[in-house]
């Protein structure tokens, strides 16, 4: 193994959005494989909000060091491996960072699963990955959505937030989307069927959701935090749940970051706001990833991917997530 | 019946704290009961923090209209009945209002019970009351503490706070209690036994739930929002239960209102807040009633009640709800 090791490191810690200058490409040998170690090369890197997060400071997870390769879920292809549990050729899931290879012996902060055979790599990253499978715990555990509720997801033409509409769909709720554009909320009707779209850049939410759900939100699914939460908590039905999946609106800046003033509709209408974490269902990862296979496959669900191109694109299409662009999970392919 | 009925009507909307000008005392006739319904003499008058919302607008029930009798619930006694349901002497509680007497065809917006007989008066206000019902189910219910969990109540020596904090103390958790002034403090520790007390107008709160609950709060009874709330989501343990009973701290000036800045915190660590209204466990009272009342005659829950002598103190003792100058229940004393 002669090759280079390319490498995104943490260089500074980011004020307001991620920039490419907060990152630097570095070039490592390949690591060699020592006893109970296997090495994979990475396929795609998935991008997802919470790594702005590790960027900055200790949350559920310690912040990425200054000089560290930037932690990254990621699809990979095992290449060497000196370990048991692992064979080469395996397609394998984790948290195996920006960079071409890594060298694991299993553990980590986040559970490295096979793929099943026949899953597309991407497939790992979106419907099995942080986004989807946050999608499928915390809307069916948490908003638990019956049928002929109202049911609303902002960012909905993310990657989480389009895979919670649908399972609020396939439950037989009646579910609106929120998204910026109208490229996004045409997707959002005419793609993957919801009720209704709203476009936040466009239209007043306010009025909106009193319009299109006139007997109020009986799920709220939350992935922006700011003004949409504080609009969605002003119509509640009663007995209503505000599933907090993210607060992306608030992540770049912190400091200017307001709560609810109306959190105390949560009384008026009894009703439950709830945060969660992907780790907390690990338990559970094989349930959802039948039921979400499943229902892809029987075209109940679209998967969309949104591909960025080559390894040195990846602190861009980290950026995307924040500016809005991407539609669907956003990847980046690395390598075939 | 050529007695006459005292009332005190709404005059005015309140702006800010509630005002002796915001009521008008006004003297009627006592109405002539006729079939079906029965008459009550107050006894006492329950002074709630959810009247100052009644007063100024709908939430969870219509705002009182301007020129009506001020809603308020009461314990009285059945003197005059053409009901197949009261008997004359019966105790009753209700929604009866700030008046000697009230008229009543047993139904309205708040139900309408009878105290299990040899139950004290003030104690159908206290224990059996809005106040004491709301912190049995909210802390059982929602809250859940489990033997050694940390929970923290604030407004713990006013009336809801302070059984909330009891009863979790029952249930075996380490009790920390927020209260304002070194009295109430002294009476959290020394008169109920909780394990420490925060005084909140001398300490600073955040620095004190860290020495006080270094593993976080696994419980947290809010009866006050603002910066409180926000101090304590700041120290959640994981997979922790915020029980949202009221909001004190901003209910004279919705304007004002900040949500908490840091409900992230909620994702962050895998936690609930949930609201409620008493309302909600109308078919659970008897429990409740039955478990109060027999935890009051073991010793283990002590009913602090605090008694504003006269009809006419009515518009202040209410306020002082909102000066915080009640410990425990207070009630309005009317009538033997």
């Amino acid at each position: 193994m002669t090759q280079t090791n390319r490498q995104w490191v943490l260089k500074s810690r980011p004020e307001g959005m991620p920039r490419r200058d907060d990152f630097e490409l570095r070039e490592q040998p390949v690591p060699a494989v020592t006893d109970g170690h296997f090495l994979v090369r990475n396929l795609y890197l998935s991008c997802d909000p919470t790594q702005r997060g590790w960027m900055e400071r200790d949350t559920y997870a310690p912040a990425v060091a200054i000089g560290d390769v930037m932690r990254a879920v990621s699809a990979a292809r095992v290449v060497v491996s000196k370990h048991p549990g692992y064979r080469e050729g395996d397609l394998v899931c984790g948290a195996f960072g920006w960079q071409d290879y890594a060298l694991s012996d299993g553990s980590g902060l986040f559970p490295i699963f096979k793929l099943p055979s026949g899953t597309a790599a991407p497939t790992g990253l979106s419907l099995f990955g942080i986004t989807g499978l946050s999608a499928y715990f915390g809307m069916l555990d948490i908003g638990a959505p019956q049928a002929g509720d109202g049911v609303l997801v902002s960012a909905a033409a993310g990657s989480t937030g389009s895979i919670a509409a649908q399972i609020a769909k396939i439950r037989g709720a009646r579910v609106v989307g929120i998204a910026g554009g109208a490229r996004k909320c045409q997707w959002l009707t005419e793609e993957i069927g919801l009720a209704a779209a709203i476009d936040y850049r466009s239209e007043n939410v306010r009025g909106r959701i009193v319009e299109l759900l006139p007997k109020g939100c009986d799920v709220y699914f939350d992935n922006v935090g700011g003004d949409i939460l504080e609009a969605a908590l002003g119509r509640l039905a009663r007995h209503a749940r505000v599933v907090l999946c993210g607060a992306i609106s608030t992540y770049n800046d912190r400091e200017a970051a307001t709560g609810p003033r109306n959190y105390v509709n949560l009384i008026l209408r009894s009703a439950t706001m709830r945060g969660f974490l992907v780790f907390d269902y690990a338990a559970r990862i094989p349930e959802a990833v039948a039921d979400l296979g499943r229902w892809a496959a029987e075209g109940k669900l679209k998967d969309q991917i949104d591909v960025a191109e080559g390894f040195e694109s990846a602190p861009d299409a980290l950026r995307r997530l924040f500016t809005g662009e991407n539609l669907g999970k956003q990847i980046v392919h690395v390598a075939d």
